[in-house]
């Protein structure tokens, strides 16, 4: 089982938009693996996930997609995430620490992701803090924080102890949930963590969401 | 990297409400793998899963949770299919097959689990059938059906040619996607991959929500 690493000369291509989150963490994993790609703005608003063209290579119409060669395409994060990050010092040896990186990364889509990131879009993109889902998405989503709070007050990383695909999974929409009204002052031992993984090479901060035209 | 089945001599115990979708897709992992389990019978709707002996199994709160041991517990269904079922028949042993399992299995964690089960849960627990999110909720399920009915137009499982994790994932709540208002009539590929899931040693229904009391 060679990773993509060891076989790669063609760059990849990543179908995505900047500021999604979901789409970042693709960024974060090629810039820190050191794999070639070509990155195609994608802008959700305009209908370009809708295209004929776009749901041939994913039909379900999300970004982000990547683009494996003319005619290989792949999507959902986690499972890119996977794809490019199997074999690495990304990815535990350990089988146990392996499960519990994929715990993080389905906690991450299924508990966090649908809370904070939709936050986050209705406030900056929609702009309307008076939205009458934000208080229920900030219940769910504040206890998804608790959560990490509670693990990271005993690891330094998701699993840990050192970097993983989970840690890339959260810290995409997690270091940008004060945009969708969470006060990570709350949440000392996530901002330590925020910290650092900033630290490390390939760990980027995402891109702004732009505002509704 | 040996999977649990080639060392395991104690059974696993598994935290699980026998009517829930993602704790079914741990028994028929177990089922099918062949290996020894204690099934613990949780009681969501008695708040058996805000104990404290709960929490410190699992600080989410929810089911499934795998006991490997009397102190390492594992949450989240798919990473206890991970956990389970690696290095096994359900594993695929071509890295992109692989990495297209795991695009199945977040799908269903993001894309069709909070609609059909959460349709269902409305429907058949709350009895509540004018609910006002059951529209989008079918909306988007029927999205999500429409996605696989597309895959299985050209494959015979998730992702195809063999069982994989993916399939447990994805039959858990499709196989009872009639009780959340689903028509699976429409989806004759769906229903056809139901009957082929079916087949295989180790798959089963799930049991009956029990009705609010």
């Amino acid at each position: 089982m060679a990773p993509p690493s060891g076989e790669r000369l063609a760059p990849f291509n990543v179908f995505g938009m900047a500021a999604s989150g979901n789409c970042h963490k693709v960024r974060m994993a090629l810039d820190l693996l050191g794999l070639p790609y070509r990155w195609h703005e994608i802008d959700l608003m305009q209908g370009q996930t809708r295209t004929p063209q776009f749901l041939a290579m994913n039909p379900g119409g999300q970004v982000p997609v990547l683009g494996i060669d003319e005619a290989t395409f792949l999507s959902e994060s986690g499972a890119i995430l996977c794809y490019l990050g199997e074999g690495t010092a990304l990815w535990p040896s350990e089988a146990l620490a392996r499960a519990r990186m994929f715990q993080w990364m389905f906690f991450e889509q299924y508990s966090h992701e649908p809370c904070i990131a939709v936050a986050r879009f209705i406030m900056v993109f929609l702009k309307q803090p008076d939205h009458a889902r934000l208080p229920e998405l900030h219940r769910r989503g504040g206890l998804a924080l608790d959560v990490m709070e509670h693990h990271l007050q005993g690891a330094e990383f998701f699993p840990g102890p050192r970097l993983s695909l989970a840690d890339l999974a959260l810290f995409a929409y997690t270091h940008r949930a004060d945009e969708g009204g969470f006060d990570l002052a709350r949440y000392p031992a996530v901002q330590a963590w925020l910290a650092r993984c900033q630290r490390q090479p390939g760990i980027s901060v995402m891109a702004p969401m732009p505002p509704a035209p």
